[in-house]
């Protein structure tokens, strides 16, 4: 049985493929500048993803939250650093951040579980 | 089998346990909050709640709106008073919040039925 | 000199009059159901229209926000009523709303000075 | 085994129902209004639905995306003006855009396969 | 005296300017591809504006707004055709599109006056 | 005459003051989880100005975008890591986030130009 960070980067990677496949410009240049903004700059990569981490928490798209706290994990970002930005996100975006905060929470554990 | 209504309490505790034991303070102080800012004051419970359900469903927040649905259904407040929050809602909000009136109306259902 | 109040209703006014004029079916009757839906009925009005401040408030629209809270007034909701909304809508809408805040208190004041 | 466009139809309109019978006035004539606006005018339907395809992409809402899909495939809406609209909505609206992307570019391929 | 519309691109090309000149490649290659992505292709130019349109009013963003009201100008888009696609924006979109929708048909009055 | 920073945080001041006075305890509350939030933890204080910043943007309130401008150029953050951050945010939250960008622009030159 899949976990679920395992069935999570399945069907993205089925369906990113899928996309970018199907050759339509816009979206290709985009999932290009997805690679491109997260890359080392004059902040570094692991400041980024919790700037991406923060984003998508306030914009509730539990997708996009999943996808930055592997990213975190991998760049062995700490679970203490991932909870502050999680509160930030909380706060500024309001109660209704909380079902998020709760899903990404369980993401956590599978990812460290694995 | 566990109903839609013990299924989400079950999963919504064991993650705001999880969440609280943490220890991140800022979550815990917005957490607590959450409790007093619904609590009897000029304007009673009921109405409370239903600023909580309109609230919700506008910024389309399922797990919100059911957690604010089951507190009304306690409180005693009737299907009708209900369904004109949510029709003032889905008025303010726009038709992409029929999906979310759908799954708040099958809920309700699930409260009534239990 | 027009006060913030004035000023706002006349500028209402004049472009309602202009879209309802243009005789876009949609949008007239968008416009006859947002006068129906905050009619008494099993909610009364005053119940209606904190629903209506809550809703406003939380999707951070200033206009929307202030037409509820001079309708509000007309309605003899008190400040502390009106204040217990807000800080429900502030809470589950998160810091991103204070701005709105600050404003809609500003416009009360105005509400309350006339 | 119900594919995902019969079920999605299945819930759709079993809760549709269940909603206008209901006899909120407002909802009822919300939804009223929602056949009407799409109806052919001086935008033809073909036109609108891929408005609303992208009214309903940039908002996140994966049932109002998966029905505008639906409809626009009756239409005879080819699969690269969707994409193109599509393109348009992920622009817009961002890499947040991107989960929902996913899924409706999933839900077109099993509208193709029926 | 500058008209509203003078205004708005006076301001909005003195400062695209010096965000191009700035140098950030991610924001230069999005003013990019928003430059592409409105170009025609299998959809012609007229009907994604009306997209790029729809989009801005549902997303309530009265510059972005104002820029495809000015471009559907200049393609010969009528009102009747504009209103029609702001008319389901705000179906889409709620009564909390309504500021918007007033702020949009001033800016066209001004478009045409000129 | 005021320059647009010593304007935008005179309002703030004065009216974040009546807010405090009015003694709400809910608002007073948030207040001062918000000033907590940011202090240092695990993640140093300019870091959560980033987040903040991010969060602020990508939700589109364009007086919480200043308010961490300010922030971050007290705190020394330099003009490229502002723009990158503000280049995630632009990607994340979609091209709907450049007018709010042209703005924050605007408002760095003006923190500079002191």
């Amino acid at each position: 049985m899949m976990s679920q960070v395992e069935e999570f980067n399945a069907y993205r990677e089925k369906m990113n493929s899928k996309l970018l496949k199907d050759n339509n410009k816009i979206i290709k240049r985009i999932f290009n500048l997805d690679t491109n903004a997260f890359m080392a700059g004059v902040l570094d990569v692991k400041t980024k993803e919790l700037l991406g981490l923060v984003a998508s928490t306030v914009l509730r798209c539990d997708d996009c939250v999943k996808y930055h706290l592997e990213t975190c994990f991998k760049e062995g970002v700490s679970k203490e650093e991932v909870m502050e930005s999680l509160s930030i996100a909380t706060l500024v975006g309001g109660t209704i951040v909380i079902p998020h905060l709760r899903r990404a929470y369980e993401f956590w554990e599978e990812l460290e579980a694995q």
